[in-house]
């Protein structure tokens, strides 16, 4: 097992925040990225927050995330417009077109935002959060580089393309985010280190048998679609609108560059407060919820949980006791608080 | 295995029509419907097209489905809109809401109807055929009757709710229309009377372990949701905005009925033409497309497919050889051809 410490919200912002600075990431939108960040390691999903860091800082250097750009718009048409992220920072190019298609989603009842040339998310549950907490329903998704094959296919053209659902629920909300593959590439290698065998069929090893082996999907890379063909479709669906709507490039043109940034994202927010039947809204999900935690578990200790509602669990416990961080992960991002200049004098 | 007969589509659709019309269903919105079932026979979705024609009749005897009623606006906010269905005829329901999306796209960019109070639309990839042909991206979703586990639990509280993503497509379109489920009841009553294992786990045993046998997952009523965790919870965020789009009933509400009527369906329409890149996306298309054929197949007899590709090859097939129909389930249907009035007099 890895050795763990704890590190504070505040700690995290504030270091993450000297590192951008160092990197020559300015101002608010700077804080807005290390805030994202540091969010995603409080939420609990440290593979999009704090262990993805390092590689979010090593995109900057290699010019990949070119801190200084902002999205520009390209085309509008009533409550549809299209961005181009400009290679900047992908959390916030999907945050700003998050607001976006809210903006146009209380002018028109719902607003879509295509966002082409952008740059990795990190963790889209973060902006199903953002617009639900503000009271609207929202929809998006992203491709990436290819990672899953076809059905029936050898090699891995599809991408896992995240899919988040969000809604308001309570003064919170229910946040679905889910990638095509059934596992992450993380789960792979948690599961690798630990010699544990993947608890269903999680890809195919290089002969093309289905495998509950993690190495083995690991060294075909092709991860296996939720529910065989029909996730495999989905992520050729969403990979096919978000390419249309934002005019930008495919998983195919991604996968091309062998390396995972310039990719294509949707952002679509209906404002509910806009419908006449608004006020019994909250009641419709807390109904739906209710009856969702009424089912029987299978096993009698167990509880059901809506999507997020574990989310809530991990932010309070990770607010109260702090981040839990590996600690040669928090290390490597210490070292990285220095400027480039530094690092390159050898400083 | 069971007698297999012929019908071309014109016999189909006139003997439907001539049915409707003998259960007080009469003009152009009986011709729409007898369409629409024939439509999905030619292209080979029997399952919801001439296999569910006597069902659809008994909905109309028992008076779930109330042919005299046509759709009703209820709430316009901008480019969304909630109609009520009025428990009129689920598929010209949902073919006037495509329609009404499309409208509203052209108008705003993209369009969003919520229908709340209609019945089963029967094969949703018809409508996304529908708006694609016509030039539009399209996505929809329906909620469902109670037939899926919450992940963790017993008894069946989610929908397997079907989602439609489509898209033009050369002259045709790219259609992906799957429900929430691993396999359709149609699949699972299938290999039971053929008696063959399902080729992965298809559901729960009424002990609530994961099994590949048709019968046991028909007795526990608890089929598998696509990508276990992941497919449970994309059904449930799809039934909450059914609900809160539409203003209608929830998975929950239509359990409670204990027969599958007065559903919430969402319909959003996005008019390509209005995009300053509309030239392009024709290509764009095709590149994506190209590419998903150019993967290598696992069997070198194999090819690729994209969602809706078959479903060109059989409507040729059965446009060109007719519709194979099972001998038993074509009697049931000439049998219907009756009044009702012959009928309850023992004619």
């Amino acid at each position: 097992m890895r050795e763990k410490i704890l590190v504070t919200g505040e700690q995290m912002k504030s270091t993450f925040l000297s590192i951008l600075h160092h990197h020559n990431f300015q101002g608010e939108r700077a804080e807005t990225c290390a805030h994202i960040f540091t969010q995603n390691s409080l939420d609990g999903v440290y593979t999009h927050g704090v262990n993805r860091f390092p590689r979010f800082i090593r995109q900057i250097r290699k010019g990949n995330v070119q801190t200084d750009n902002e999205p520009e718009l390209v085309d509008s048409s009533g409550a549809t417009e299209r961005w181009n992220g400009r290679l900047g920072s992908g959390t916030n190019n999907a945050l700003d077109s998050t607001h976006r298609a809210m903006e146009l989603a209380s002018s028109h009842g719902i607003g879509c935002v295509g966002l082409a040339n952008t740059n990795h998310w990190m963790r889209g549950g973060y902006y199903g959060w953002e617009a639900a907490k503000s009271g609207f329903i929202f929809m998006g998704w992203a491709n990436t580089i290819g990672n899953m094959p076809a059905w029936g296919a050898k090699n891995s053209r599809l991408g896992n393309n995240p899919l988040v659902m969000a809604v308001p629920y309570d003064s919170e909300a229910v946040v679905l985010d889910m990638a095509m593959s059934q596992f992450s590439y993380g789960t792979l290698e948690a599961n690798q280190i630990s010699g544990e065998k993947l608890p269903m069929i999680g890809g195919f090893d290089e002969d093309g048998n289905m495998t509950k082996d993690p190495e083995a999907i690991i060294k075909s890379e092709r991860s296996m679609p939720i529910g065989y063909w029909k996730g495999a479709g989905l992520a050729l669906l969403l990979d096919i609108f978000a390419a249309v709507i934002s005019g930008g490039d495919a998983v195919f043109q991604i996968t091309k560059r062998k390396e995972d940034y310039g990719m294509s994202q949707v952002f679509i927010a209906i404002d509910i407060s806009r419908f006449s039947h608004f006020t019994s809204i909250g009641n419709i999900v807390k109904d739906v919820i209710k009856d969702l935690h009424d089912s029987i578990p299978i096993s009698e200790a167990d509880k059901i949980f809506y999507p997020g509602e574990r989310v809530l669990q991990r932010r309070k416990e990770n607010r109260e006791n702090g981040i839990p961080v590996e600690g040669k992960v928090w290390e490597e991002i210490l070292k990285l608080n220095i400027t480039r200049q530094d690092e390159e004098s050898g400083v």
